[in-house]
């Protein structure tokens, strides 16, 4: 077809123009697609190997009127604190020191209400969680008794988010990037004898591309969103590291891009935002006895994410990126011409020189047919 | 190669139909697999953005003779409680409490007897592990001292599953995916008003498809296995969220998929099954002398994998997927009209024929071209 | 342009020796890269489903003179302890027991220094961490006071690594790979009756290939780096474990290949290598006082890769292979005939003589072809 097409060059000069600046535009674009975005003359790895360590910096002073002076410290609010690349920091929290195992008068739940003990089966799950029936019903207060942690978590969310210092502190990641089959790899911290440069320097895309040194506030702020805000009831938020390196250019072109996104909801709706979970310290009496403080935590998830790829020139897929343009070149064209023939109402004669051509025709590209199979 | 055919099309009129049934069925097979399953007219998104938040609801009463009762609730049985992609619920587990380091008389490890103390090599660990030899050998005993944890594990796992009451506690998965380049985001969480319907709901295929709430007794029976086995020496569930969507249709037309299944063993084999590991709670008692509790855990882990693609119109890939598919028209007649010539008894009247069209063949090919647009 | 070369194949002779070494090589490239290297006939399937579970085994003491005896197992010095993909071994720790929260005496931080409570801001964090300043100005000491957990933190690291026997620890790895689309799965663990096998064996490319038992410090050495030395400091190992399966052979020939790689620097620099971080153990006295004890572990962060896909002969596939490979053969040829034509100095005698085939091809494909290149 690409003859039918290339004679149509040739012989309907009437219309090349015309079409020309329609098939241009498709045949540039489809070669820039082959060549420059698809880069077809590389061969491009993309299977990395990374590895990522956070480290979390800051401390901030809490004090609640019931448990008194909190020092949190990173080994305290990073969950789990062994620096991985999904990490949770506590912003706001709830507090029930010192629940004891007992039985408890269980008023608050709907299902709680009793006029027997019928009414409170023995071992079944208050709908609400927290506790186990016992069975008995406490006529006292017409309500089921239930094995429970006593006293029951407080269920008031502070609406101030208690750790708003939080937007003060640092976050430190280390990413390391390696292409296997280039034999290449990089990290995104600079190589400095300064020992002292990443104690002090600031990411900034601009002067300090190798600090990676992120300010919490500044991290939730690059996601469109306000820290005290998301403090309060928690979020999610996804740190890409994008390395996009054309090993063809210096190692010094191949360089970290970092972007920010919040996960867990869009712009407009916040009905499924928010990040909180309770986690427990367990204690034991001089007696041996079990009690343990509760905290309900509401905080940022961070989830470092790495993207790669790599390209460098070779033979083979050049060849066949070349192929590819040469196809992509006819059939572009080709299809023009199928747009002008028949979605287009072009003149007449236009339609008509067409098929004479078509007839014309009858007569070569053979050759190269045959031996082809 | 495509006049070929196209002529044994035109000339060899008595295998057509023969023929036809053959190739249209491999062509049609090659345009569905470009147009239909690949979606060749639409630029694809693969790399999504996605975030994962799980909470598990349910409490249970343990009481077993030698720890009396314990409470289970799910900052207990989810390990880790932080609302992980990846967690791990307790449903068996056996607890060694108020273990001590000390001395203690080595009897049960094959590499506990000694004659003298030369047997017992101070620092050698106990090939059972859980102890160092102390490098005495207590001639009482004839067995080797070691340095562990007194008393050791306890190691009868029980053959009932503890916990048997997890299978009725519910897991909610809060997941929500980005696909930045198109700019569009969903969840998997209905956007109601109703603040107690993912109080009330549970997960159902056609009817309440975006209540992402699993009672996890439902889940691991859609692997096609039984809770109750599976809680006893614990395993490992995988469920996949998928989202496949065609952005050129309407939103709500873009749904996620559950499905299930088990991921350390296949159906037939239990060999390398099961899932269990030890954690401790450390205390001090009153002197300061640390003592703590072992756990083994029994469980089942459950991984959330998130899995995603969009597809919307672009006029480029549409372009290549016109020519590949075009070439595929051809080639595929092509390779069916070899099959048909050489590993087939045919005719040899359409044997000679061929290849007296060959021949003849040196005037043609466009009509070929027309047909196919 | 196919015609172009089939004619030249036809017509000069004299070159084809020459030409056909030249081109064969590239086309023989071509095509071992799409029917060898990338298997073109087989549908691929590369969203495997695997589970992976890692155990370790080993044990060792450590006696310091601050903190006396202390016997690490694995629920110990592995973090966290639940058999993840993931996870870290310690091999190197600063202990610091009974640290309490309280006024303590700041003098080791540059911005502790003052003249009056006015140089101390009251809740102003300092610089080095660790604590909050109350606003007092110590004038005994020329330094502000701050609120943090007393004693602070031993600085000093073990230039020994305390755990060095971590070297003689084992890791089980048990992995479970499926390929959904093939329903085929397979796991790295011997399938045997023999029960004692897993606890005797370890692992050996040759004689062990599904005892998937590694001894910490082999795998260490297989990243080309020394155990002893990375202990200290600590450092991320990456374990890939690959499954390419070729599902038209027997399953028996579908192994798992691993590999070790050093992650978190490369051979020739230590700048940002070392991997550690910090947790802590809370602890309450009989009056309910809390006290902690805070521990930095520096070790070895394992990172368990699962790599994997599978083939198996499929008919679309493989006629769309066939005719890239068709269309590389033309391709590949014309570039050859290109580099021949315009890159090498052959003899003008090829030249003209291709010049009189262009010429005489006038009436065909070829006008198209030259601006193509």
């Amino acid at each position: 077809m690409l003859v039918l097409l290339h004679h149509t060059h040739v012989d309907t000069r009437s219309q090349k123009p015309k079409k020309n600046i329609m098939r241009s535009d498709v045949l540039h674009e489809c070669h820039r697609w082959v060549f420059v975005v698809k880069k077809g003359y590389q061969e491009r790895e993309e299977a990395i190997q990374t590895s990522v360590i956070t480290k979390l910096k800051g401390v901030t002073l809490t004090n609640s009127s019931e448990t008194g002076l909190h020092l949190w410290s990173a080994e305290d609010y990073v969950i789990p604190p062994n620096g991985e690349q999904v990490f949770f920091i506590v912003t706001n929290y709830i507090e029930t020191p010192n629940q004891r195992l007992g039985n408890l008068i269980m008023n608050c739940v709907p299902d709680g209400q009793c006029q027997s003990d019928y009414d409170c089966a023995e071992g079944e799950a208050v709908i609400a969680g927290h506790g186990i029936k016992t069975g008995v019903c406490l006529n006292s207060t017409g309500t089921c008794e239930i094995n429970a942690w006593c006293p029951v978590e407080y269920s008031s969310r502070p609406t101030e988010p208690l750790l708003s210092e939080a937007e003060n502190f640092t976050i430190y990641i280390k990413n390391f990037v390696r292409f296997p089959k280039f034999e290449f790899s990089k990290s995104n911290v600079l190589e400095t004898s300064d020992d002292t440069y990443l104690k002090r320097c600031s990411y900034d895309r601009e002067t300090h591309l190798y600090c990676p040194i992120f300010r919490v506030g500044d991290v939730v702020h690059w996601t469109g969103h306000d820290f005290q805000d998301m403090a309060v009831k928690g979020g999610s938020v996804g740190v890409l590291i994008e390395w996009n390196c054309d090993l063809d250019k210096d190692a010094s072109e191949c360089n970290p891009q970092y972007s920010f996104t919040r996960l867990d909801m869009n712009q407009n709706n916040s009905a499924t935002s928010g990040y909180n979970f309770r986690y427990t310290r367990y204690y034991k009496d001089q007696n041996g006895e079990t009690y343990r403080t509760l905290y309900k935590v509401y905080g940022i998830r961070f989830d470092i994410m790495i993207n790669g790829q790599a390209g460098k020139f070779n033979i083979v897929p050049t060849i066949i990126a070349i192929g590819s343009g040469i196809a992509l070149w006819g059939i572009g064209a080709f299809v023009c011409d199928m747009i002008l023939l028949y979605m287009m109402n072009t003149s007449s004669y236009y339609r008509e020189k067409k098929f004479e051509i078509i007839n014309f025709k009858y007569d070569q590209q053979i050759v190269t047919m045959g031996p082809k199979c």
